[in-house]
């Protein structure tokens, strides 16, 4: 059995989500948000994204860690700030001995709606019936749900498995 | 006695320097650069430069560490890419203790050279001067000494002395 954690990196809330994948069968283990307060400077932030990330992996043991890999931002220092995040968070992972894996947004979209442009509340609504959820999770935590869902269809579950039949990479 | 580590992050190199501050007078206890190979993914990056720097604070113990504050890129993606290595860079720092400072490119240059507009080689020219280096250090750790000079005056140098005789924070 796979156990997959998905990362949504972001400043102030980077979500998190780990799926259990057995066969086909996909199954959330947990989710969460971790917060940092507006008064934080960026080092406090970086540090409590980090820990909070480190003892997620600890207390679960995932065997792959997938995050969302962005290509494009606003501009220049928002991109700078989403990478201070991204950065942290995936050495958390490394750090553990995870291997990490990148995903595109339209890679998550495809995966989980099965349509590359899909809107972002479609992604969660999907998420949301995929792992079948009782509760709508936090938004964060549901994106990093999807980016978990996205990895076990790319990587683990019958995607995988068909295009290794086809004799095709993954 | 205060010894500043500056750092100056890339994801190919990461300069590092330590100064030590002892009244007016500031030494060179140590530079050098993390490099990371063309070949390696960039969670095998990130991993490298924090855990050298984590090596490097627990040989030296510095009081404080310095980092550039990069406000300007040349494109979000550049942008992205520098933020993951700042980002495990001060993290470094924190995880062990240290606290981290953030100067401009223009602070530095007005610290070291007295010109906020000075051209990058008279940095690395005027850091050697001040620290009476024998050789020219290599680019990225010249840079990183010029960080940790411009904290020594900002901070821990005559510059704070004088201002907080004056009553004025530094």
């Amino acid at each position: 059995m796979d156990l997959i954690l998905g990362i949504d990196p972001g400043s102030r809330a980077t979500g998190f989500g780990l799926v259990a994948v057995d066969g086909t069968r996909f199954r959330c283990l947990g989710a969460g948000v971790l917060r940092t307060r507006a008064g934080w400077d960026l080092a406090e932030r970086l540090h409590r994204i980090h820990e909070g990330l480190v003892e997620v992996i600890r207390r679960h043991r995932p065997t792959a860690a997938a995050v969302e890999n962005v290509f494009q931002a606003r501009n220049p220092r928002s991109a700078l700030l989403l990478g201070h995040v991204r950065g942290v968070a995936i050495l958390a992972a490394v750090r553990e001995g995870i291997p990490v894996f990148e995903y595109t947004p339209t890679q998550v979209k495809q995966a989980v709606v099965g349509y590359g442009r899909a809107e972002k509340g479609q992604v969660q609504h999907m998420v949301r019936l995929l792992l079948n959820l009782e509760r709508r999770p936090p938004q964060d935590a549901a994106d990093a749900l999807g980016v978990a869902v996205c990895h076990a269809n790319f990587a683990a579950g019958p995607l995988a498995r068909a295009a290794q039949q086809a004799g095709r990479a993954p």
